[in-house]
């Protein structure tokens, strides 16, 4: 491969991967990915063993480390589900974290080219949002675009980007219903923009291909209580995006959507999807107008406040609906307080850096 | 040309074109509008004979028609800007609006295609919108895409669309201020993609690709007193664009952006245009906090009553910035009362039919 690279935020950024399986995945990447850490994130069987590919920085974590590290508060990272990658943001010691899933390949754009979807991501978070006002040339920072007549000048600074969200061409992210009633369907259009999600506005959030700001909202990106003992998957990323996007309109922060595209490479089975989801589908529907309606004080100036005043507001509100949120609820305090615990500047938090108590065949 | 076309809407749809030039663009159109009914606005020296390529289906107004249809009501529509556009929207008859700069001409698609941007916005404005929750996937109604995953399936059906807000290939649609910083800046990205501009968010509205539901937003569609004897110009489309999307937001309907794009030929004069906006440049930015917060009561159900109250508003908040924003709101009144008066359904309006009434070089 002769694809130039520049290695931007090479030691600001890590790469988190929630897998199951060998990584081969990663020879595609090797180009854009090898000048980076990685924090792989082993789900499943702990005794198994998981394949790197040569000549990739890595820390790798199974169920037993998880355990091991966050003690009783392991209860809150979900067992057999990819939500179980949140436990790698936590212990990233990165302000940047890209999150990849592994049946994700490098797409291309239409002239052929080999999208560098990591460059692309860094682009997005290191130039602002403008979530106060829609600009309909997209993202005005970008190279050939700027604010269209009638944008108030007050507003062009724009807004510290917290998350950048991206594509997929191939198959695309569609529930199981869709992907019943659509099996042949696949995304061939690219579209070139990137935009950002107004303020006020919710959005499906897929942690597919997925990069953000870990110091400005990291400890809103909880993926929830998935997978295993729990009566719904495939929400991970659904209940990250809801409750981030709502502490990034109270806060201030922007959230971009659009560039880059990765190659998504296969459709999940629908009948399984449908067996995860169908409770989901129900409780979206109380869900989000839940998030829509919800406000946060003023004082809540932190997203640590934020967050834990949502779980206080998720448990009386959604707590009504099924014991589930209520577990939930109890999950969302249980996380922050790992994250902190992890987290805290404190001598005694460095035990639990998880670079110094990685699986054996982490590096 | 041998372009196949679908005269789609073919008897409820007019085109409404601003000018003070002979119409040597519609050449290049004519493939596209000739099967529709052109309503052409002269602007200026009403003496002037304005010249329509032979073949196209028109009535055409001057300064003096509208003086004679209107009378006295005939103060709130501009002279000597484009916003007396709006005065073809007010004497329509049919369902649909499509309005076009006679600068404009076709643009192309990358793979070379011409674009017939008429058909493109009449599919943005028969299929629905979905100003409630953002599609990653932008319009999930466009062949080859749908809701994604986490999609509430109770907001699938979306909401009656009112406007579509086409772009432009080359000059883009720049203040005085940003053409002069960077006056070599030509549009060159084509973005493959149509979305829906959420509830609460507004967006600047350019008039010089324009479609809409005259019929569900006509009313709203009101672009201000501009140009001669007033202190502000080339705001007249903004205001229109604030207006509408506060009631669309109110109302339930929905706003697209996006696809088709035109080629904009020329770029207008920068110090021209300063002269006309410098006024709009400070007072947007006290105009677009008041329509970030103004809200219509439920009673107001239909669009005169919104806008009546919004001019009532204007009037309140406004108008403690410049007496402009007085005599504005009277305005806004008196384009109602001639909406009412023209679009009335009894014999009574008829005399002010404008088919009726054009000028003699109109058919």
């Amino acid at each position: 491969m002769s694809v130039p690279i520049t290695p931007v935020l090479k030691d600001e950024l890590d790469i988190v991967i929630p897998t199951i399986r060998n990584l081969d995945f990663l020879e595609m990447w090797r180009p854009f990915f090898q000048p980076y850490h990685l924090i792989i994130v082993q789900d499943g069987d702990p005794t198994k063993t998981i394949k790197v590919p040569e000549g990739f920085d890595y820390e790798l974590y199974n169920r037993n480390d998880i355990n091991r590290i966050l003690g009783p508060k392991a209860s809150c990272i979900s067992f057999k589900d990819s939500a179980c990658r949140c436990f790698g943001y936590m212990v990233s010691k990165k302000k940047y974290i890209y999150t990849i899933d592994d049946d994700c390949f490098v797409a291309k754009d239409p002239t052929g080219k080999e999208i560098n979807a990591l460059e692309q991501h860094i682009k997005n978070l290191l130039s602002p949002s403008t979530p106060s006002f829609f600009n309909t040339l997209y993202d005005p920072y970008r190279e050939g675009a700027d604010f269209v007549r009638g944008y108030p000048f007050s507003m062009r600074e724009g807004v510290k980007t917290a998350v950048s969200h991206g594509l997929w061409m191939n198959i695309p992210d569609y529930d199981a219903p869709t992907q019943m009633v659509k099996p042949l369907e696949r995304n061939t259009r690219y579209v070139d923009a990137v935009m950002t999600i107004p303020k006020g506005t919710l959005f499906p959030m897929c942690g597919m291909n997925l990069a953000f700001d870990r110091e400005v909202i990291g400890p809103a990106m909880y993926f929830g209580l998935m997978g295993d003992g729990q009566p719904i998957g495939r929400y991970d990323d659904m209940w990250a995006g809801w409750c981030v996007k709502v502490i990034c309109d109270h806060l201030g922060l922007g959230v971009k959507t659009g560039l880059p595209y990765i190659w998504h490479s296969k459709a999940s089975n629908p009948f399984v999807n449908l067996k995860k989801e169908y409770k989901g589908i129900f409780w979206q529907e109380e869900i989000i107008p839940f998030f829509q309606s919800v406000s946060l004080p003023k004082d809540c100036t932190s997203v640590q406040k934020c967050y834990l005043l949502l779980a206080e507001k998720v448990k009386e509100k959604l707590g009504p609906i099924d014991p589930y949120f209520t577990k939930l609820a109890d999950a969302m305090v249980t996380w922050i307080e790992a994250w902190d615990q992890i987290n805290s500047t404190g001598t005694g938090a460095k035990v639990a850096n998880g670079t110094a108590n990685g699986s054996a065949n982490g590096k």
